[in-house]
């Protein structure tokens, strides 16, 4: 039951106008008037005209297509990230492909193989947590494919890169705490070996020396999910010692440390600040709602696309941006 | 600065077996010894060798990848079904390629295009909200792509399909409510004209009509979003025939129930219950923790993947399967 296919010839019979008209309305075209455009697109939607991917392809001698590989989706800072990018893409006429490396070295460079066969525009990527050599990459750009890093980067590549102002985010996070009385703060950070991490506990560290406080090793913890922050935080607000501040390397984690104070039959902001990092939903359906460092990742996807779409087009050949996204401090429920 | 790609004869050179071994090895072949297997891949790993994708997708004549097409991977529901399709696809050696809708029809055809350009494997589908016509999907069959729809399906089209049994788990939730005290019970629906919303809103009424519950049109209101209900629902807690139950569409809807009743001073669950639907981490982030309907996206992505590469390794021609996912009630903080 094969549907037949309207063209745009069928199109401008119907209506008793050109080939051409019809053509330029479905563009948009602006020597074209509205309401031509509005009786076009009205008939090319009825009868569900569509113009020929193929030939249009053939056309353009490329896909039109910008392929993204990231770490995971499910992680709400990506999926933000990838409206971004589709948002600017649209705008610009291109499709996006995503593929996801799933924190996977190997599936990463799968991904890669898979966009340059696809013939792909342009390529946006941010690395996976196990990525340490960068050939695929390097690839990449020899296939003269544009290519941008986004949020993880890639040092030894000349491309164009955005990245969050992770430092400043959390010196601001930190240095807030300590304004509002916090004087021992306790960092729940990702894997000290990511980029993301340095930073952030720079910032940290740069805040509490800033002030004169004392740094505590033991204070200093490997944990970004909800469910270790549950399982670490009881022995931590058990100690003699216990802190009086929290920073939390993301919103899941803060979302465990706010959990299990409330079990210890703390209170917050009261007896403990807590502070994360993120800012999405989660952030507000904590009660409190969380204190947390926006990072805009929306915008970083903006950023992003519209670097790549520039490169894509030859605007900036030879010239490469290293654009850095700031953070804001989003202060909520959590904090005093 | 050309990474030179080593081939599987190198590697056979460099270890002194046979290039046959060498391929095998890096296959998982069962007559391969684990030891040959493990030098193998730790020299393969190495040196970078990756194999050459063109030459296996020209040996395979498709690309060996499976395109999927959903409206927003921002919500948790949908990126978890990305990562049971992954898992599964993974598993069998396909790579997967994730389209987003937008829940826009137009980018959905071009999606489709793409899609079929790209010369994928099969694709896997859930249809964005404003999608009326199937002409596009009809297309994908033409081509003799297998298809196969998860979620939002199209009724019109023979394909697999894997649906949640949106019925039984809305009956589920409105029976539990009203078992544990609830006698007025208002429901927070996404448009009507959605598959999912009709099976959902049928099971709240088949509840309500077997326990002699009267309805109240006027409590079944089209709010999806958080953001709405923290502004509509303010006006039905000041009804003086306050409903005493609240059954949300999902959980974003539901956490702002929560807040809005907290707001009004009301005590959750003594003064009103609130069951919501999807379950992530955003129903345990509440407080107190939301009851609510687990939906199983992860399952849901498994299943389709499964059944879409049955599909397209030709195992089950011409026979189509309509898989129902069940749900479960988790009962948590916000009912008695």
């Amino acid at each position: 039951m094969k549907n037949s296919q309207i063209t745009i010839k069928d199109i401008a019979r119907a209506l008793d106008i050109s080939p051409s008209t019809v053509s330029r309305a479905l563009k948009n075209h602006p020597d074209i008037s509205q309401e031509t455009k509005d009786a076009v697109k009205k008939y090319a939607r009825e009868y569900n005209y569509r113009p020929n991917a193929m030939a249009m392809n053939l056309r353009m001698s490329k896909s039109n297509t910008i392929g993204v590989i990231v770490p995971e989706i499910i992680h709400y800072f990506f999926s933000s990230i990838l409206s971004g990018i589709e948002q600017v893409a649209n705008k610009e006429g291109f499709n996006v492909i995503i593929c996801q490396s799933s924190e996977n070295y190997e599936k990463e460079v799968r991904n890669v193989d898979a966009l340059i066969s696809a013939r792909v525009s342009g390529i946006l990527a941010s690395l996976s947590k196990n990525t340490s050599t960068y050939g695929h990459f390097q690839e990449i750009v020899d296939h003269n494919i544009p290519l941008v890093f986004f949020d993880r980067i890639c040092i030894g590549i000349s491309t164009d890169r955005v990245v969050v102002d992770d430092y400043a985010g959390a010196f601001a996070a930190v240095e807030y705490l300590i304004q509002t009385g916090c004087k021992k703060i306790a960092f729940y950070t990702s894997p000290l070996h990511l980029e993301i991490s340095k930073n952030r506990r720079n910032g940290y560290l740069d805040a509490l020396h800033k002030y004169g406080l004392p740094v505590d090793e033991s204070l200093i913890r490997v944990c970004d999910t909800r469910e270790e922050a549950i399982i670490i935080t009881p022995e931590i607000l058990d100690r003699p010692d216990r802190p009086d501040g929290f920073f939390a390397i993301n919103d899941h984690c803060a979302s465990g440390i706010l959990y299990a104070a409330k079990l210890a039959k703390l209170h917050v902001p009261q007896d403990i600040s807590i502070c994360g990092f993120s800012d999405g939903e989660l952030a507000k359906a904590c009660d409190p709602m969380l204190t947390t460092v926006e990072q805009h990742g929306y915008e970083m996807g903006i950023s992003a696309a519209e670097l790549l779409i520039s490169k894509i087009k030859g605007e900036t050949q030879g010239k490469y941006t290293n654009k850095i996204i700031k953070t804001n401090l989003i202060i909520r429920g959590t904090t005093r």
